[in-house]
């Protein structure tokens, strides 16, 4: 599975790619990941890529002609399945959305900057415009590596013992119970019993009752479904 | 405005804060943002920070030791008003939090990974437990880059053009109208012409028709809250 990010900061980027699991599905040669710089795609003299808004108004928005530049280069070298721009405006991602795209084979993932793109570009090239959340942030360089990080982590043999995945919250509908680990007395504070006793059946129900409360308390939402 | 971050991945987040808004916030001495290596405080030989979670199951389990270490270590340096763990069953980040935050003086943020974190941690130490959406990451560094970003930029003084952030989609109800910039036609494709036509108050009032109608179809339930 093939990435490629357009963004004006690719340096942004660097430090999240090159650790932990995304550094290690690229060793594998699961996915690969590519960053480039729309200031290389842009024409203009002083490789500026932004421009005031039409109509007045504050903050700079992102010219068509980079984005349009890089776009075309890379659709003429490989068909894209996805043309996805980051934006808070975009639908929500989610776990469904993630295991989805965790299927397919390129993905594009354009960042906006400033007070957004050129609305073209989204009229001409992009198939979805996806959110992280309801935040505004600096730019859609952190919401692309939380995409590449949410889809990457799905494909196949990226995570050493699959049923990790499987298992964590929202891959199921509910969240998880919780986890405690050596030492069982930590300065008084004891790891519940039940957990210590070795009977796998009851520990099997205690977790499940856990993270039923848990759910319950916390995103009842998730019960409602 | 101090961040503090606990993190076995203290290179991952090297990039993220050392560009951008994040990075010009800290020069300009509105924001220091700390990142510590658990494995520092581990009292394990190998500098161990994980171990298996008592009663069974898959993946590994983040032990109190580096994290309480870590957290007495800076809680008896300054105050913290928060103690943030970033967790997917944590309550969701949105706009409203981010400005809620944005006023405080020192908040420390406790990154997860692998199966999760000794809950002890998060009954003894934890104020917050929050998520960026409801998907499944590698570990809480992306969420915490995220938090710091989403919050950092409403500080006053740290964007250029105050009205900037005022005007983001979700500061106020509606989603932002489309923007463009130069060139006016690009291969055919026009911008609106109300936005060239120099006529401020239509021009107000095509985006905010625009910003209903995008809000509308995009976000309803933005609207009826």
């Amino acid at each position: 599975m093939r990435f490629d990010i357009l963004t004006v900061l690719p340096g942004l980027l660097e430090s999240p790619f090159a650790h932990s699991i995304l550094h290690r599905a690229q060793k594998k040669g699961l996915t690969e990941i590519h960053v480039h710089n729309l200031r290389d795609y842009s024409t203009h003299k002083h490789k500026s890529v932004d421009d005031y808004p039409y109509g007045g108004g504050s903050g700079m928005v992102m010219m068509i002609e980079p984005f349009a530049n890089c776009i075309e280069k890379l659709k003429s070298e490989r068909e894209y399945d996805e043309v996805i721009f980051m934006t808070p405006d975009g639908v929500t991602l989610n776990q469904g959305l993630a295991n989805q795209l965790s299927s397919v084979k390129n993905i594009m993932i354009l960042c906006g900057h400033y007070k957004g793109i050129d609305q073209r570009i989204r009229d001409l090239y992009v198939t979805r415009e996806m959110s992280v959340g309801d935040y505004v942030l600096s730019g859609g360089e952190l919401p692309a590596a939380i995409l590449v990080d949410a889809v990457v982590r799905l494909i196949p043999g990226v995570l050493s013992d699959e049923t990790s995945a499987l298992s964590d919250s929202f891959q199921g509908e509910l969240l998880d119970a919780p986890v405690y680990t050596r030492p069982a007395d930590w300065n008084g504070h004891k790891v519940p019993e039940i957990l210590l006793s070795g009977n796998t059946p009851l520990i099997e129900k205690w977790r499940f009752e856990q993270s039923v409360e848990r759910t319950r308390i916390r995103r009842p939402d998730l019960l409602d479904e």
